[in-house]
């Protein structure tokens, strides 16, 4: 039988459980700490809903079916077009500001850290038009991203505002327009001069000038070097309150997604050392103030942003293999940056040396789990030197051995996995 | 539009989600005390993998379809599935100890507390033969289910090989036994008048009063009056270990889905005190050493049991609910049994009383968080009156009102929501 993973999913285990699940925590406890809800949309949506044209981009991918009464269904391609159903049909007090970290999926030629079935953490706050919102929702990201221990990270805004006063000081066509940002966005990809290029052929050589001088603010008309709209200085108003202020990158180029944004818009980009190499977005978002009134004709501004956790936990695996070829991996195992480095989720792993000593050995596993940690007991008749290499493959890094004599003694013998060292103790002293 | 939910799904907002995050949070921490590893399986899975006989009863209810290449998948219709076809593939150190909380798919008719997508809180170890690892399991979701407040329950036990023996003593046919269990196995539901009638009929009046008597050990060969096997005496003699023993009922009519398990079988009910009234099964599981074999031709024992979240939930909403009734509900928010009580997971709404205020609030916002409180502000411009309305509707306990002549005097107003008492403090002796 063929039991490879449906294309462009995969099975999460060991070392990478152990980090994801790490993350997602850490994420959970900071986005509760800015006071944004638990929240959870299923995962199947009617077709008819999924089909709102929220993205034109996403129509192709979604992953579509009947169910064996013929209704139209599918598997979500994100978690805000759920939000945006829940809201569209209940009424919830105002803001409504939730969390999301699940999974959602797209029908995309799988990549290197990109799936098919993929995670994201998403943040929004719904009913509030400021930019109040906006940076409260860019203040909490940037700590979460700093608690999982990214701290090389820009946040790159724009405003969907600025990029229509700009095409429109060119003289732009709506359908000019439209090429014109399609055009811009790949700058990161195509470069500078090949963006020139495509420009001139789309628009002209002329309109192609004007359009890229005004972007980048060299135009007559604005006087200033960079172009700004009310809602961009309102958001460096409140960013600058947060203490934000300095991860933040005004980005004349930023586009993300046209179908979908109606103000500000978002991304965040890891500036990678060493082996990650080039700059990664990792995070992004916007404002969607027209897509519940899409659905439901009620008007609900809208703000949000997503962390992309396939690529976070990506690079925080690879901070790992780096500090460990530093040789930092095990030494900072409970502090900063141990997200790669700490392997197991289990502190001891208990191993009575014959049958006779199990009743103890797990009157002992009762009493350090009681005491809260994470302990582990050899389940297989095995002897105890099959049972320290299981211990050590698994990353746990203290066994506790038990004989006749521990057992008469009342003590047991705790080995560090990493130094070898070994020490008989008191039950009560372990820690 | 029509902005109904997939049949058979639902969102979870407000206080349902709140209590799902916190049982959620409970077991991962229970599981992982116990030495499950996190881990994570995908949604879809190839159809010939979900189609493995397992299960005759799952076929019908599998969402299956085809993606854009024609390839045949399915959603997962357990966290099982996706673990044995792991096993089945990968070399892992065994024991392999995991658990998963997720969401799985079944195509039923939806039922008050059941749904077609729904939530299931596993934990499995495989490479384990012995009555060890099941004993393991048990202590685990023991002290699982106590750790979210659910007390009243029993572990009720059987083994598959037990029943097969009683069938063989009682001259039964393969093609009658599995009648025979069928009816047996609806016990609870249609009561013992009935499963003897049923038993006569399919079965003949000998044959059954036959069964019957040596299934509940009242034949003249067993000698006992309650029959047992090596795999049920020695789950006795760890649970014992455990401590556990009190919790454990032998149950000769306990059949749980034949096609599956192969040896001990478990099924926990909660016994209902008052509103929830009846017992109803909370979470099954038992051993099923075929089906890694099944899938790969590799033998790999293995033993399971899972919590259905989505019932759990209820009941602790339920007993909530009646807490609040007893007047119980409020001041046992933090303690024993707060699991339906408490609704918001924020703890402090700030509230500037104009917008002059808002930098010196969020001074004290950014300091609440950095002491790692849950708090959140007012985004919208609207009076205090109506801020602290809000509040009050999502549960928050205290709201924080800076004015004028807080900012001045570096103190802040708390209002505990539930008293209504106000009291003046420094921002630093905020807890």
């Amino acid at each position: 039988m063929n039991l490879d993973n449906v294309k462009g999913t995969r099975d999460i285990a060991g070392e990478d459980a152990v980090l994801r699940r790490r993350v997602i925590e850490t994420l959970q406890r900071v986005y509760e700490k800015y006071g944004f809800q638990p929240f959870f949309t299923p995962v199947l949506e009617n077709a008819e809903v999924l089909k709102t044209k929220i993205s034109d981009e996403m129509l192709g991918l979604i992953y579509e079916f009947e169910d064996k009464a013929e209704r139209k269904i599918g598997l979500r391609y994100d978690l805000t077009i759920g939000l945006a159903r829940f809201a569209a049909s209940n009424q919830t007090p105002m803001p409504f500001k939730r969390y999301q970290i699940d999974r959602a999926w797209r029908y995309e030629s799988p990549q290197a850290g990109r799936y098919r079935e993929f995670w994201q953490a998403d943040i929004d706050i719904l009913g509030v038009e400021s930019a109040k919102a906006d940076a409260e929702c860019l203040a909490c990201v940037s700590e979460a991203l700093e608690s999982i221990g990214i701290k090389n990270f820009k946040i790159r805004v724009n405003s969907r505002k600025l990029l229509d006063e700009v095409a429109k000081s060119a003289g732009l066509q709506e359908r000019e327009k439209g090429k014109a940002f399609q055009i811009i966005d790949k700058m990161d990809k195509i470069g500078k001069r090949e963006v020139e290029k495509q420009l001139q052929a789309a628009l002209g050589k002329e309109k192609a000038g004007k359009f890229l001088a005004s972007l980048t603010g060299k135009s007559e008309k604005s006087g200033k070097t960079k172009r700004s709209t009310d809602d961009l200085d309102d958001l460096r108003k409140y960013a600058s309150m947060y203490g934000i202020s300095g991860k933040i990158e005004q980005d004349a180029m930023l586009v993300r997604g046209l179908a979908y944004y109606t103000g500000l818009i978002f991304e965040i980009v890891f500036d990678g050392k060493g082996k990650e190499g080039k700059r990664q977005s990792i995070a992004g978002g916007g404002r969607y103030d027209d897509i519940i009134e899409k659905l439901s004709g009620k008007k609900i501004a809208a703000t949000g942003i997503s962390i992309g956790l396939d690529r976070v936990c990506e690079i925080l695996k690879g901070k790992g293999r780096e500090g460990k070829e530093r040789g930092e991996g095990e030494s900072r195992a409970e502090g900063e940056g141990s997200y790669g480095a700490s392997k197991s989720i289990t502190k001891y792993y208990l191993i009575p040396i014959s049958e006779e000593q199990r009743g103890y050995a797990i009157d002992v596993l009762k009493d350090l789990r009681k005491k809260g940690f994470n302990a582990d007991i050899a389940l297989l008749d095995r002897g105890p030197g099959k049972s320290l290499e299981y211990a050590s493959k698994l990353g746990i890094p203290f066994t506790i051995l038990i004989g006749k004599e521990e057992q008469k003694q009342k003590k047991v013998k705790v080995k560090d996995m990493r130094t070898g060292e070994e020490n008989l103790v008191s039950v009560k002293d372990l820690k």
